[in-house]
This record gives C-alpha cells, sequence and structure tokens, in this order.
C-alpha cells in the first residue's frame, strides 16, 4: 500500500506542500513560509529570544564558575548541581538526574620534551582515556610520518620508537581519526608511545584534547597531542634527517567506571503530557579550556529555550524534556544510558533536539527521518530564515547527534541544530575553548531557533511519530 | 649660509627631485622611477631575489635547528656558532663576534593555578626579567583591574593581592606598559605579584611573554603573563563578586651578567671599502617559540640580501657590513655594544638598516634621517613598488629601530625595513612565533626590497653621510 502521509489537519495541508514524501534525500531549502496556527507564536519567541540574554550570561556561569567538566570527575559533580539548580530556577516542572556509569580517567601531571638534536619544550596535552607513561616516563627516538599509509610503508622502523603523526589539517572528520586510532596504529608496529599533530586547521601554539580508543590487538601505548608548532618542527626535523628524541611523561591513569549523572527536567505538555519532545546538549566537557563551545552553548541554548516558552507562557500541547548528558566526551555513555532508561516510553518520544555544533551563526537543522518528517519539520522551519544572516531556517536529512543518536536508531525523528562551524575546531577540546569566544548575538539567534522549532513540533496536533514514511523511489525514477 | 643640499653629480639630479630639501617630514609616496646608472642592476637584484628560497630555508634552520635563543644561554651560543658559520657560508669576505654584556636571566620551572572560587590551571608564561617567587611560591586573593587608572583608584585593595591588569588589546605600544611597569606599579600599592593578560589582540589559549622593568620605587615582585582567556576569566570572577585566589610558581632568576655576542660580517666595498653601510636584524629571541618572525626574519632578510650581491656579483662601492645583534629583547643591549665598540669609524657610517618587524609583506622603509637624506632613499626606493602586492618601496620619516638606534641617535641615517604586521602580534614573544607562519613568498620580497635598496645606498656615488640637511622650514611659511 503505498500513502505519502498521514492526512493531516486539512488546515495544516500547506505545511511541506509539494515536498512531503517526494523530497529527495539532501536538503530543504526553499520552503515557502506556512501559514499554520502558531505562526504568529513562533514569531513571538523568535522576537523575544532575540532580546534575550538569559542564555548567553547563563553560559557564563557554566563556563567561568564551573568551569570543565570532565565526566567522572568532581568537576563534573559541581555541573551536574549547577544544571539542577539552573533547571529549578529557569521554572521546570521538574528535575531529576539518572545515573549513568563512565570511565573515570584521570589525566595527573604531564608534560613533553625533545632533547635532541636541540633541547626544547613541547606544548602538549594526553588524549583521553589514554593510558600514562609510567613515572620515570618514556624517551626514545621518533618516528615522524604524514599518515596511516606512511607508517605502513615504514613500518620496520618503528620498534622502540615514539611515532608522530603529523597529517595536514583536512577536516575534522578525516584528521581525528589519527587520534582516535594513532596509538593502537602504532602499536602494531612496536612503538612505545605516541604523538599526533593537535587535531586543528588553525593554530597559536594551541593542544587540543579529545578520545582515544584502544583496540584488543595492540599493546596499549599512551598518546598525546603536540600543537601543530611543535609537530611541524618535529616532522621537519626527522624529515631533515635529524635522529629526533623526545621524552614524554604522562601520570595519566584509567581508574575503571563510576556513577555520573545526566540531567532533566521538564515541562509538562498542555495537551498531551505524556507525549515527549526532548532537546538538549551535553554537559560534560574535556578538562581544559571551559566547553564554551563544546558543549556549554548546546546546554544553555536548549535549557534558555524551554525556559522561554514558559516565560511566554506558551506550554506547548506536548511535554518538552530538556536532557543534559554526560560522558558524550568519553564515548556517548549519557546517550546510552538515556536509551536504557526510556526504553519503555520510547515510543512517545515524538522527536530527540541535540545542539553539539558550538554556539556560532545558527544554520538550520540537519534531521535524521524519513523524508516525511524532515519535509514537516522543514515546513516548520522556514520562519526561522529571518533570524541572523544566512541559513537559521535551513533543514537538510543527514546526522543528528551523538547523545540521541542511540534513540534515533530506534526510530525516534533525530534533530540535529547546526550552526556556522568556521572557528569551532580553532577552540574544539583545547584551553581555548573559553567564554570570551562566545558572540551573545549568535547565542540568543540560536535559542530563537531552537526555541522556536521546538514548540512548534511539540505543539503540531500531527505528531511527526504519525508521520507514515515516504514511499521509497521506485528503481529508474527520481 | 642657506644650501639645499650638496651638489650631486648631474647625471643623479633626477634622484628625488622636487622633494629633496622641500619634502614635509612625513610619507614620501609618489616618487617617480629614477634614472640612476645602477637601477638595471637594481632590478636584476629583485628579479633574482623574488626566484630564491635562500633566506626562507635558513631561517628554517634558525628556527628549527637551532630554535628559540635567549640572549646569555647556551642556545644563544649555538644561534651565534650558527649565524658566523651561515654568513662564511654565503661568502662574506670577513666574520668575526663582538662581546656584548648581558643579563642572564633563567626562567626555570613555572606554573600558575586559580584555586578559588574554582580551581583550574592558567596557561601562563614569566615575564623575562622578572624575579622568581621563591621555592614556595606565592598564594594571595587576586585584585582584577583593568588598568593603572583603575589601580590607582582601588589602591587602598592592593596590600598583600596579586594584582592582574586585564586591559584590552589597544595596540602594542599603548597594551605592552603593562607587561613593562606593571610589577612596580603594583608594588607600590603592596601587591606581591603581578599577572597582565598576555599582550595580543588574537588568542588560542597563547601565553606572551616580553621584557619588564623594574622601577628603583618599588619592591621587586614576580610578574607573569596569563593566556587571553585566563585573564579574562579572573577578570570576570572577580567582577561578579567572588574571591579569587590565585598560586603562582615561579623559579626565574637574574643571575647577574654574561658576556654574549654580536656576529658580523662583511662583504668589503669595491672602491671605498672604508665607507660602510650596515644592515642586521636581533639574532636574540626570547626562550619560547622559534622567534621566526622576531627577528629571524630580519636576520635571514639581511644576510641573504648581501649574500645575493656577492652571488649577482654586485659589489657595492662601499663595504656592506651584517650585524646580527643580541640581547635585543632585554633592553638593547647589542646595539649599544655597537655603538661603544664603533665609535672611533661611526662617520664612516654611511647609513644602517634594521629589520625587526617580522617576515610578513614587505611595507617599504621608515627613515629615521634628515629630510634630504630621506628624499634620497625615497628615490632609490621607487623601483620597489613592483615587488609583492602593496608598498614595498613606500619611504615615510619616523623610528628605525632599536639595535641601530644607538648610532643613528649619533648621527648615522637609520632606515627600518617595515613589514605587513597584521598577524605579527599574534605570535609575538609566544610559542606560535614558528617557522610555520612563514610565507617563502614574503620573506623572497622582503629580501628583494632590502638587497635592491642597500645596494643603490651603497652604490650611489653621492654618500647620504654628504647631503646637507634640508633647510629648516621658515617661520610662516608651510
Amino acid at each position: 500500500m503505498i500513502k505519502r502521509r498521514v492526512s493531516p489537519p486539512l488546515f495544516l495541508l500547506l505545511i511541506g506542500l509539494g515536498i512531503a514524501g517526494s523530497a529527495p534525500a539532501g536538503e530543504f531549502p526553499d520552503q515557502q513560509p506556512q501559514q499554520v496556527p502558531y505562526m504568529h507564536e513562533m514569531q513571538q519567541i523568535i522576537d523575544r529570544s532575540l532580546q534575550d540574554d538569559y542564555a548567553y550570561r547563563l553560559l557564563g556561569e557554566l563556563c567561568d564558575s564551573v568551569g570543565a567538566r570532565l565526566a567522572g570527575s568532581p568537576a563534573m559533580e559541581r555541573a551536574v548541581a549547577w544544571a539542577q539548580q539552573s533547571m529549578l530556577a529557569a521554572g521546570f516542572d521538574s528535575v531529576w538526574t539518572e545515573p549513568v556509569t563512565v570511565p573515570r580517567w584521570v589525566r595527573g601531571r604531564e608534560w613533553a620534551r625533545c632533547t635532541a638534536p636541540v633541547p626544547f619544550d613541547l606544548t602538549m596535552i594526553g588524549i583521553g582515556l589514554s593510558d600514562g607513561t609510567g613515572a620515570k616516563g618514556i624517551e626514545a627516538e621518533v618516528l615522524a610520518v604524514r599518515d596511516f599509509d606512511e607508517l605502513e610503508a615504514r613500518a620496520a622502523e618503528a620498534a622502540g620508537k615514539i611515532v608522530l603523526f603529523a597529517p595536514p589539517w583536512q577536516g575534522y572528520g578525516k584528521t581525528v581519526r589519527y587520534r582516535v586510532d594513532g596509538a593502537s596504529a602504532a602499536a602494531r608496529h612496536g612503538a612505545v608511545a605516541c604523538l599526533i599533530r593537535s587535531v586543528t586547521g588553525n593554530s597559536l601554539a594551541t593542544p587540543h584534547t579529545g578520545m582515544m580508543r584502544y583496540a584488543d590487538d595492540a599493546p596499549r601505548i599512551p598518546i598525546a597531542a603536540v600543537s601543530v608548532e611543535d609537530a611541524g618542527r618535529l616532522h621537519r626535523l626527522c624529515e631533515g634527517g635529524a635522529t629526533v628524541r623526545v621524552q614524554l611523561m604522562m601520570e595519566a591513569e584509567n581508574r575503571g567506571e563510576v556513577t555520573d549523572h545526566n540531567v532533566l527536567g521538564e515541562i509538562r505538555g498542555r495537551e498531551e503530557a505524556d507525549q515527549i519532545v526532548i532537546l538538549g546538549g551535553h554537559l560534560d566537557s574535556w578538562d581544559t579550556g571551559t566547553g564554551a563551545h563544546d558543549d556549554g552553548a548546546g546546554c544553555v541554548i536548549t535549557l534558555a529555550a524551554v525556559r522561554l516558552l514558559k516565560e511566554l507562557d506558551l506550554v506547548p500541547r506536548r511535554t518538552l524534556r530538556v536532557v543534559l548528558f554526560t560522558a558524550e566526551e568519553q564515548g556517548g555513555y549519557g546517550g546510552r544510558a538515556y536509551l536504557e532508561a526510556h526504553r519503555d516510553e520510547l515510543e512517545r518520544h515524538v522527536a530527540a533536539l541535540e545542539s553539539d555544533s558550538g554556539g556560532g551563526p545558527p544554520r538550520g537543522f540537519s534531521v535524521h527521518a524519513d523524508s516525511t518528517v524532515i519535509a514537516r519539520i522543514a515546513g516548520h522551519a522556514t520562519i526561522l530564515d529571518g533570524i541572523g544572516d544566512l541559513g537559521a531556517g535551513k533543514v537538510s536529512a543527514g546526522g543528528s547527534g551523538v547523545d540521541i543518536g542511540p534513540i534515533v536508531k530506534e526510530g525516534v525523528p533525530g534533530i540535529g541544530h547546526r550552526t556556522n562551524t568556521e572557528d569551532y575546531f580553532d577552540y574544539h577540546h583545547s584551553p581555548a575553548d573559553t567564554y570570551d569566544k562566545i558572540d551573545p548575538e549568535h547565542i540568543a539567534q540560536n535559542v530563537a531557533a531552537v526555541a522556536a522549532l521546538i514548540y512548534a513540533i511539540a505543539e503540531d496536533p500531527v505528531s511527526l511519530r504519525e508521520l507514515a514514511p515516504a514511499e521509497p523511489p521506485t528503481e529508474g525514477t527520481r
């Protein structure tokens, strides 16, 4: 049976007209502003958000007074307390935490130094979840390679050495592989430690950390990032034929698991309180900088969005639940715990929105769902095009987010809030991810976009979960 | 007696025509290309320089294989040896060193940490020439002020505190005052240590050092820079009413004086070898980064400029002497020592050129001399306008440089080589002043500009020292 979509109430037929069911996976850019009964409210939400610095001030508290908040650490406990308090102060109907088992990784002290052919200190940071070097540290000759291919080609040279991966910046997705898998790749050939060029396209001697993973088939060796500057120098010295030696000292320790918490807060829906729209970001950060863009911004944008609806007395039809996840950075622990804790009410999750692309200017939403769902969201989002300079209302098919990934995989429509990330990776996972990098206007714009869209989704008489899948494209047609 | 200028040989009368003697102090921008007998050679020098990566490769050696080179340190000894060797390899007729007494300042280990209201590590660097904190360090409450005026207004609060100056970036000249004089200003009101916001307009958690000075009328307290990010956070926490405490640990020590060296190399003049044109930069750097822009660039640009003339068999009429000064960073020690060592031959110094504004695109020359001299230099420089994108041939009246300052004060025409310094202070005195920030094309352009101009000055049959001062403007006329 071919059914393009469930019939919506007649007055809503305009939403996504000409798009629903027939749109290709990809972008849905040219929506006409839709006449929906709650369009006036959406505009009211936008106008008010753009005047409001609540989220910006909240982010200042989180960055400056709480600061870095590594999952499983005492700092994260402070962050959890702060988040609960903030939700209560924002007038949420109920606020609670849910336990999440997370890795307890402790950085300790760390340093690295080039000892030959010329001595100099390296600007470095250990990679998260890496083992340490032991109290005596490691000193060894450096084998500098550009990429995995070069390592394979020179595998015979790696034994007993510190392998340095110095790939050029090729965007995050390609470059981050060295951080995640570099240690095991090097260890397979007998390396005793691994260094990587910091994963960034722009550096002023800035060290960037992040997550790594030990493969089962390789010894566990420590891994650290060095600044782009120092990685370049070591690489050039090696290429010039010098015997380069580095001392690496990392006290880092993996201390098993501890209980951490997701923080949740709700305003109950006006008519269908058992139907839930969730939105949020991850509360944890790395233990450097203050997690302003990653992901303090997402936390305050979503929290402030819900607060604003309450303030405006625009409590929507369905329940809005803000979820601030923990241990996203170590590998999405909070998101998986949410799935397990809420499996029995998953059918009542109408949609999930995640904001984890920093606080840059809003650039729309990337939706992981059937094309009928995407089209309906795109219809709602057209009004957002009036926010900011470009593309706040743009909706495209794509990934949603790490934290909501597990429930999206189970069928909940997933919406990733997008921003302009031009500068994002300059700061990402580094001591430069701080409040001074945040533009209050952009934060207000993001609140406007998220608040208005989430209101529409929670208010829409048609549930996104009730929209039938689009007809799959027939072979031979476009 | 009014004499506008010494009569030059007739065929040179075109140089500076309509400008010499009548030009106001200021810019000399609109010279017509001059027909001088050595114009062809100047163009040949330019063309060859732009094809040549010698200076760029030389800078790579200095930055990567020598690295940071604090005056008075073992690293500086390596730099001195490298410079001598490089001049010999470049075919200089004679190469020698001259002793300079310089401060021996040792950084040692150092760190700083905020302990309240929330603990976090500060990205910091001790300011050069600062005393240390003693082995136990200093822990005290922070008094954060924006500027000297606010400190004076709140002087009663400073006793026993660590004063943090967090001025916004207002350009180097205005902002650097806090680094130089901040410690004594704070100590006068009883502060126990001083922190400053790093002197830069752009930061990715980048600490910037530099020189400080203790006033005679204030106790000597330690001073360090913290990153723009951390200074902002401390400042905001204080402004929010928190009691902010910082621990500061600096092993820094002033260990009296040691003997360091200027490095000199000459190619002897073809006809008037006793007449000397000097050019150079400072070989020393701070002990962080690799002094690529400050002032490795100036050293290799001037060295390569002279080498190129030799290579092209264009040894000019007068002697060219490259001087690579030491201890500019600690306060111009090398420059003063040069004056003392060469006082008896100062009359034979026709001109002095200093390159100490980094390796950015060439932007002409700033000349400290009488306007007749400036006009003659401007006439020579017009041909340089063909180099690079903008203004390589621009000549203006202004300061010349710290190293040549002492001899310029004694009457030697001083020429400051200028570059586009848009990014310069992002790197300046920080671990980000490294070889990767150098554009080979810009270095070649700078060599072209310096080599061609210095050739013209050394070849010009009229000595710049023989040009009479311009007639001073008569009152009531313009």
